[in-house]
């Protein structure tokens, strides 16, 4: 029989202190979906407060619903329900920009929910018969100084990564010798086979010149690919960059739909393309990204920067994939972000990680974990509570 | 002596009660900035619950920041200024979608400050000595049947309007027999020499084959343009029809930021860019938005359906030119978005509107109606309230 939507839940868990650094994983909204005796679960990378207001928001107008209006009361027993309750987020809540963001931890969770009601991995649900193993390569922030970076090079390789990225921190702030020096230290700490990427944060926004001034040294440190030189929306920059540059452009995770991943594949030259299924609108989009980029020969890698539940979800849209190897893999996670699962998707001998062959993400949360993060919160409109943070 | 801004507030304001139909004016928020003893005011076209909590949300990490962060206490006395802040907004809320529609209306209101300081229109600080007069376009939902369209069509003409637009409503959902209908009865009330413009709020998603059955009665009816048959991402879509198509495409209300209204330009082939400044990144975006249009050979036209404080923003950024003629006027407003402000831009005898003379956006809010239409608000947030409606 199939199954009716009775609760979606977000929960709002924070770090005591929160610090003014990349690290994206300092705080979460976990996104719990209740079907009868089956749960889904699921987290949206997002500003946690922003995204439970669109959550239960009064109504706007007709295309400014709240998220929750297109979910609640929703059948689900396939990937076609799915497909239809996104939708219809996408339709009834289009002048709400932050819906993007609430829909992508809610259709995480949908595909969890549906994995546990079919009693199936949510790869095997998108087609994949298998998971296959990934390479994953160890993501964290440049350090404070070139030093610090060879630093945690040296610590990665000793770890036995094949493959690393470093990003944000200083890099593109601190001056162009300063970045220089932060790109040889990294390849120097990391040795001449390692698979060393950049990820430069946006902090060029569009000047193709300023960024060009860093060609040479990620040329002659055969640096795999650059991330983010540019906003996601500047796609002339891009290309331009991608005309004049050896190395290969990535880009992707600022999108908020599938359209603007697919507007970096098709104009932007880049030869990565890596959405975070957390903001990107969920699973159902992320695997349409990676359907267009397998199209187009460009390679599909996931964005993840926080907990094992949002990594496992970020994987599954290209799971079976064998000819997109590569899988960013969060290497600096708060103690929140690490806590938040019983269990964790660890190298195996090979050095390479595979998903779980359990029903639905094959992630589950640690509810001590949750209630011991979790920040109370109250909204209160027109003198009706809105929103109070639900019980765990 | 350069000013200080010394405080961000939002209001949220309601009708009563909420219908659900394609008019955004039943809610606004309202935007004040002080610096010092002069007040700028602003309105963001978006949800008002969710706008504010973009405003006041603890941060998640340095790009996901609440947006009055990159705002209190920035000084403020030229162009460069409000460029320099909007830049900040952006850079530190880029993790934080809601974040461009916060950041919409507190730039109307930080040109609205700029034209108070230096005691000239927002116009002539964006480099037009001139607000020259623009054709207003009546701009309403089309009726529940042909019939009802077909009155206020008639209705329009009447008023002395020379432009309709109809939009929304059942086009798209009814079926193509009632969409034939709709736009035959829209051009048969309007007559033969009016301009004759269609709304399908993106109904059709990504689908050219649908939106392609309307082709025969839109060239028949002398539209003069289609809005919005697909997504604003839709891009090839848009391309495609634009080739099948002798009625020129037009869109852009859905760009959060200039680079969307931008490829919009560049790839889908429209004819018209219509972009909010209370969402696409307030005055500033939409200027960018505008020069791009103008060099590209590409109308830009503003996209209101709010009060006509949010009406005159949406002017300033083409307002002294005179090769861009159009302009939307939206033709059924909320008694709240008409009592919001004590000035109205009103046809003169050639049924042409012009922006007022005055410093600023020279349109005032009625604060008397502030106070009525005003919903009471409080955010908390592990004990600590963030937001509680300011005193007006």
């Amino acid at each position: 029989m199939p199954r009716k939507i009775d609760a979606v839940d977000f929960f709002y868990l924070s770090m005591p202190e929160i610090q003014d650094i990349g690290d994206g994983s300092q705080d979460a909204l976990l996104v719990r979906v209740v079907a009868g005796d089956l749960v889904g679960w699921g987290e949206c990378e997002a500003s946690p407060l922003v995204t439970i207001a669109s959550l239960i928001t009064p109504m706007s107008h007709s295309a400014c619903k709240p998220v929750a209006a297109s979910v609640l009361g929703q059948v689900i027993d396939s990937p076609a329900d799915i497909e239809r309750i996104h939708h219809q987020v996408r339709h009834n809540s289009m002048d709400l920009l932050q819906a993007d963001h609430a829909l992508s931890g809610i259709d995480v969770a949908l595909w969890d929910l549906l994995g546990k009601i079919r009693q199936e991995p949510t790869y095997r649900l998108l087609g994949f018969p298998q998971a296959r193993p990934k390479v994953p390569y160890h993501s964290v922030l440049f350090g404070d100084t070139a030093q610090e970076t060879l630093f945690q090079a040296q610590e990665a390789r000793r770890q036995g990564f094949r493959a690393v990225k470093f990003g944000w921190g200083p890099f593109g702030h601190a001056g162009l010798q300063e970045d220089i020096d932060q790109v040889v230290a990294a390849r120097e700490g990391l040795g001449q086979e390692g698979i060393l990427c950049v990820d430069a944060g946006t902090v060029w926004t569009t000047d193709v010149d300023e960024a060009s001034k860093r060609i040479k040294v990620l040329e002659e440190c055969n640096v795999t690919w650059l991330e983010e030189p540019f906003h996601t929306g500047g796609l002339h920059a891009y290309l331009e960059l991608s005309k004049r540059l050896r190395v290969k452009l990535a880009g992707g995770e600022g999108a908020h739909n599938e359209f603007m991943a697919q507007h970096m594949i098709d104009y932007a030259g880049i030869g990565y393309v890596q959405v975070d299924t957390g903001r990107v609108g969920g699973i159902t989009s992320a695997k349409r990204v990676f359907d267009h980029a397998a199209a187009q020969g460009v390679q599909f890698v996931n964005h993840t920067f926080t907990s094992h539940l949002a990594l496992a979800a970020s994987i599954q849209p290209y799971a079976g994939a064998a000819d997109h190897p590569l899988c960013e893999y969060p290497g600096q996670l708060s103690a929140l972000a690490w806590d938040l699962t019983h269990e964790h998707i660890l190298r195996d001998d090979n050095g390479e990680i595979t998903l779980p062959d359990a029903p639905g993400l094959g992630i589950t949360p640690n509810l001590d974990a949750v209630r011991k993060y979790l920040v109370d919160t109250t909204i209160e409109v027109g003198g009706r509570v809105l929103y109070r943070t639900p019980s765990v």
